[in-house]
């Protein structure tokens, strides 16, 4: 007879296609009832700043404008050549900045090494940085009594799959790998707001497995496929993966991507994992939107 | 016979006062010699804005003025009654950024419940901001990437005392325990910047003395007198002491100070502790002077 503390644990596979998909079926909804209300054919509009032609650069930037077109706003994208000086981004940051009808700007990142990626960040107003990376947004975040504008899409996009799955934060210990400003150190952040006890490990962590095995939800952001694997995590975690990792294969396109974390077998000890692709990855871009339309609500109301 | 191994390990009380000491002076010189350089009178400034009655922040401005005055600083009080409104104070710091003849901006914390403290702080420009505490001064210390205008004072004290007692930091477990926005946010950063993995624990963590016994560094900044006691920390550990707590007792003044460990025990098992008081808090104030000697110099050089 099995008793009811038999039952194995629920495995679940987090779904963030389909969160995403809630995400901006509202954004949509809400975007034509203000539109409605305020008699007003006014849309939110992000401009997005590329340098260079990275593909991958290019690939997010126009995946972005299909998403946000999706939702009925609108995408301009600006491209610099790979040359491009300082001077000339940050002039076309301060005009949108100045741009009332611009609501939100993005720098698409990496940008050229020749170029100070946190200076051209930083030149963004607060109110319309709607990646949540400038250092004032990043500042808000970090301590309280302060209200953030815009919260960094990734990290937040992990703190919503943990929320619509039920997952308790508060109390619990977060592992977060990596700390990048995008990933890694904003999350950290915003877990402990969260009221989790946190921990951020990184290249110089010494015996990682023996913070990874004592965390209730581990987030890895390293950019190393398989990095995490089953021996590092304990029994009914949760484990958010941050990877895109590109692994040639002999498929038609020749590639696929995977995350983090060894799906297979961490799949097997925690009891909420979320999937690359199809986890935080949609959800991102989701976010993204979401943080547009804030922008745009705000000036709706003036 | 004692073989090498068998040697005790060395229990070192870190003597905050004479790092101190040292900063002044060192501070003292420079402000001479950089005077007789630019062949200038001019000295480095500090305003600083008292806002209420409380007798603790009367007491810790004026000690800041005396320490000022000593390296040939000057410290300007402005006394606001408790009654004093935003407008009122954010009228006081405009006028502060725009004065040259002042180098650094200082509100003297707590402020009556009244007025937003976050909000009156992020009115200080960045460039006088010598307490580090704006949202962008934050977010600047937080990420990666971005030179930090300056350090907040209390953690720098921490990091400050640990490398010149020649403590490694870098690969080491450093807990801290408090999310204060003066203490343990920044110093989390702080020692993640210099490559400890860091755990950040506070009131909602359970079993604090696990991650407690497994730090190779601890600092507490809760403001209970004794928290930390012998049974929490591993042998041969670091310990940092922020808090100081006024406990009445039977002396002519009817009160001491004490810190948030049980020095008496935790002595025993740390090798390297700072006591309270004569640990970090006379460094703070060093630092706030050395903070504002910075400024003063950008200044000279124009």
């Amino acid at each position: 007879m099995m008793i009811e503390d038999e039952v194995p644990n629920e495995r679940v596979t987090m779904d963030g296609v389909q969160i995403a998909k809630n995400i901006t079926e509202g954004l949509k909804t809400e975007i034509e009832r203000l539109q409605n209300r305020f008699s007003t054919t006014s849309k939110p509009k992000l401009l997005c700043i590329n340098v260079g032609n990275r593909i991958e650069s290019r690939t997010y930037t126009s995946n972005k404008q299909k998403a946000c077109e999706k939702i009925g706003g609108l995408l301009e994208i600006i491209n610099f050549e790979e040359t491009a000086t300082y001077e000339q981004i940050a002039q076309t940051i301060e005009q949108a900045n100045k741009d009332d009808s611009v609501n939100g700007i993005l720098v698409q990142l990496p940008l050229p090494k020749s170029l100070n990626e946190c200076s051209i960040l930083d030149l963004i107003s607060e109110e319309k940085d709607v990646d949540g990376l400038t250092s004032i947004n990043i500042g808000r975040l970090t301590t309280k009594g302060r209200s953030t504008t815009f919260y960094p899409c990734a990290p937040l996009a992990a703190v919503l799959l943990l929320k619509n799955y039920g997952i308790e934060i508060s109390g619990k210990h977060a592992v977060v790998i990596g700390r990048s400003n995008l990933v890694g150190i904003p999350l950290l952040m915003m877990l402990q707001k969260e009221n989790a006890t946190v921990t951020l490990c990184h290249t110089y962590t010494h015996n990682l497995r023996e913070f990874t095995r004592n965390a209730d939800i581990i987030a890895v952001a390293v950019g190393k496929p398989g990095f995490l694997k089953e021996d590092m995590v304990k029994e009914g975690c949760t484990v958010i993966d941050f990877g895109i990792n590109v692994v040639p294969d002999n498929s038609e396109k020749g590639f696929h991507l995977t995350g983090d974390v060894d799906y297979n077998s961490v799949s097997q000890t925690a009891n909420y994992i979320s999937p690359v692709p199809g986890g935080v990855g949609p959800m991102t871009v989701a976010i993204l939107l979401s943080n547009l339309v804030l922008s745009w609500k705000q000036t709706l109301r003036l």
